[in-house]
Order: C-alpha cells, then sequence, then structure tokens
C-alpha cells in the first residue's frame, strides 16, 4: 500500500518534526509513505476573507497536482470514526483496487472546498480545534495505527 | 484558575516531554498548573482482566488522594465538545465557584469506573484511540487554547 500525506508549511517545531520522524520511521515496516510538504500561501498579518479564499484556492491548485489515488481531506467537519474503522477502511480502500491513499491536511485557515468536494471521503480527528502541525503527528500516528490493528500488532492492544 | 492535571506513568518520548514543556510554559501566564504524575501499576506481559482491574482500582485509589474542585475524567466514551465549548465550560466552571479544575488522564488501560463516577464531566476528544501519552499533549494545548480563546488571544485565531 502507498500512503501520501501532502501537507501545507514546514513543522515550525522541533518536538513536532521529532514525533512525525518516528511515525514515518515505523511506518516504513508496514507501506510506501511519501510525505509532500507544500509551500504556505504568504498572507497579510491581518488577512481578509478575500486573503484567505486566494490563498486557499492558490494551495489547492498546488494540491490537486500530487493527488492520487483514494483521497481523504483532513477537516473538522469531517466524519469522526474510531482507529477501528480507520483500519477497516483501509483493507476496504485496497479491496476496491486504490494502490494509493492520499491523506490532505491544509493550512491553518483549512482546505478550499475544491479539494473537499473532490475527495473520495473527509475525515476529522475531533470536535476540538488542533493546529494543522500537532494533526499531522495525530495522522501519522492513527495511520501507523491502523496497520498494527490490521497486522495484528501489540501497539494497539 | 488553578488547573491540576493528574497523569498515570512518566513520559517516554522525549518529544512529548518537550511538546507538553512547551505548553506548560505558556500556560504559567494564564494559570497555577500542577501536573501530578503518578506510578503505573506494574502489569505482567500479558495481563488478564482482573490484573487490569487490580491496576486500575490501584491507580484509582492514589488519583483520589489529588483529586479536587471540578473533576474531569478523560475517556473515549466521554463527551466531545468544540475548543470554543471548552473554553465556555472554564468560565462557568469558574462562576460557579470552583477555584481548581482537576484533570485525569488514566493509564493505556484507562480510568477505574470510580473515578469516572466522582467525575463532574467526562472529556472525549476524539472517537480515535490515541495513546494516553500523546493525550496529555493534546490536552495541555486545549487547555492553553481555551485560555487564548476567554483571553481573546491570537492563538486560536
Amino acid at each position: 500500500m502507498n500512503i501520501k500525506l501532502i501537507v501545507i508549511g514546514k513543522l515550525k517545531e522541533k518536538y513536532l518534526r521529532d514525533g512525525c520522524d518516528e511515525y514515518i520511521k515505523r511506518l516504513s515496516k508496514f507501506c510506501n509513505l511519501k510525505v509532500i510538504e507544500l509551500d504556505e500561501y504568504r498572507l497579510p498579518d491581518k488577512p481578509s476573507q478575500k486573503d484567505i479564499d486566494n490563498a486557499l484556492s492558490s494551495e489547492a491548485k498546488n494540491i490537486l497536482k500530487y493527488c492520487e489515488g483514494y483521497i481523504v481531506s483532513m477537516c473538522i467537519e469531517g466524519n469522526q470514526i474510531s482507529s477501528e474503522d480507520l483500519a477497516t477502511k483501509f483493507e476496504s480502500i485496497a479491496l476496491n483496487g486504490y494502490g494509493t491513499i492520499t491523506f490532505i491536511i491544509g493550512s491553518s485557515f483549512g482546505l478550499d472546498s475544491t479539494i473537499k468536494s473532490q475527495s473520495n471521503f473527509k475525515l476529522s480527528m475531533s470536535k476540538m480545534t488542533f493546529t494543522h502541525q500537532i494533526a499531522r503527528m495525530l495522522l501519522l500516528e492513527q495511520i501507523y495505527r491502523a496497520f498494527q490493528i490490521n497486522n495484528n500488532g501489540k501497539y494497539h492492544k
């Protein structure tokens, strides 16, 4: 299985880079993982709604170039599923012939509606707002957990 | 406002200790925060349900010694609320005369039912299972975010 993670912006905090690196390393046993870090559109200090819309639209054009296979957009209004259901979803996606799952995490302003509407699934990890940087580590942990569940690993027991 | 965070076990990963330390430092501007790290009960490699129940019960007795004020148990089956609602909850707890909010995160096996039943609120951050170690960082971030929301800070904008 190929997993692609498209994210906007660099991780600013060392502890999050270290956390992500740890799960990226662990995931290498289970899948071919690519993390594609795209540039964040630069916004003025107090951006208007139009500034934000332009940024999201510009980021979306860039994101679409890298989308492939089964597309999962991360957004707070998406569907919440348990870790076990995410693991089952991985299996059914593979059974449906997809070789790649692409997860997309937007910037702090989220994702453009074109990305959401072109996704196969909208996934929310929580009703709470996390920084998109923390979301990256959480998602990597959930992907690792899904593989552990499907491989009957100790991690989820 | 006093915030007490009762947790079971030490943080094994440096990146999580660094992440928690960052939010503990930031929170010092907003509240008097105490993190109370209690010993995890030692379990055999393949614990029976009875072993787990004994561990939770023993951890619970220890936890109860430190509980104070308004008690929030973290558990996956608890209520999910948004970050904004958590912020509002902080204000209403204070208005109700509580000087302290105690949050409790159990071990990887969770919390004993006596703790849950004696809590004022059961809070879930996600349908997904996170390690209790990651949950500690996430909760500290949400507490910081709640204070930022209530103080009209930039962090949540």
